[in-house]
């Protein structure tokens, strides 16, 4: 048996169990270990509020247009931040090179759910590093955004970058900018972020709904 | 008095002495306490080899050429990496924003001597933070020197960099690309050097003269 976290409607949750699948060729089996939760995206999703419940993506005008629904409930095992451990390998790819063997450890997207059944191209390079605490895997993803944003910003040694907003990933965002050579003010409405934000380099915290009339550099 | 170190020719180094001078309108008057040598550069006037002492700079083609020296012994007062406490400041300037006090210290260029009478325009914003251990302003001329390359190779938080040579401005070289995100491999041919290298930031030390025949990344 398999577990999944899903959906049924707007701010219903409910664990539901199927027969285990076999395993396809070209595919792993994972157990998992964590499944991070998106705080954005999937709480759209419980509270109905995602638009993709109500309407239809226009991609050539890259708006929301009335229209039948992009996703319907049950939504079922969303989630983008998996680690687990491989408890199978499609017979014909053992021991191809960078294909995680049982017992590995990986890191990827399998949604909210006990075990996934994940194309090898998906996992390929994906174990965890040995000596990594394993919850760490579950940052991936978010990390990659962040590591995206801070890229893309092409930040160098001694400027200055302020983040706004300090949940996961501006926390992320906030670290990977300071380890890119940035002073960086952390902006939030929580002290308790923005806490951690110093913990992880930020030269700067700035509360937003207190510290507004203050200035975030004092002389 | 003040004294001037100064080349008199190849191999050939004395301390002068002259009566100080009086300081002119728009100028500083420095006291020096550190300054820094430059072993490139300032070898290359001490042994004699300098182009500039038996050649003409063609800036057009960037070529020397046959014709007259550049420069000629007595080369004096050589150096680029100088701290010095303000002592006097020309009365016009006394007060104007971002100008040195007395008493101030400040980092500049005004060579191996013993006080220095710098333009104001060289020395506005020069004064070294307060709690800064002095010596560190002897490095603010070579660290912009290392800061332009690290700057110039555009490095981004988890690229590798390669750093060949790990002298004075090797060095800095080494921690800035680190500091900017950078995992370094400091290549240098002492292994005192790479040992320095290694506590500033290094990820790798290579010896380019024992260590060329293995891998500079162990699996």
């Amino acid at each position: 048996m398999e577990t999944v976290v899903q959906f049924t409607g707007p701010r219903q949750v409910e664990v539901a169990s199927h027969e285990s699948a076999g395993l396809p060729p070209g595919h792993l089996r994972v157990r998992t270990r964590y499944s991070g939760i998106s705080a954005g995206t999937e709480l759209t999703a419980y509270r109905g509020t995602n638009p993709y419940l109500t309407r239809t993506w226009d991609a050539e005008a890259r708006l929301f247009r009335d229209g039948a629904a992009g996703i319907e409930y049950p939504v079922a095992g969303w989630g983008y931040s998996e680690v687990g451990e491989v408890t199978e390998v499609s017979p014909e790819l053992v021991g191809r090179p960078g294909v995680p063997a049982p017992g590995d450890l990986v890191w990827g997207i399998w949604g909210h759910r006990s075990e996934g059944i994940v194309p090898v191209e998906r996992m390929t390079g994906h174990t965890l590093p040995s000596g990594l605490e394993p919850l760490a895997g579950a940052f991936a993803r978010v990390g990659a955004i962040a590591y995206n944003a801070v890229l893309a910003a092409d930040i160098h040694v001694g400027e200055d970058v302020a983040v706004f907003g300090q949940g996961v990933i501006g926390r992320l965002t906030t670290r990977l900018a300071q380890l890119n050579g940035a002073r960086v003010t952390a902006v939030d409405a929580l002290d308790g972020r923005l806490a951690t934000a110093r913990s992880y380099g930020a030269t700067h915290a700035l509360n937003a709904r207190t510290d507004a009339r203050r200035r975030a550099h004092p002389r």
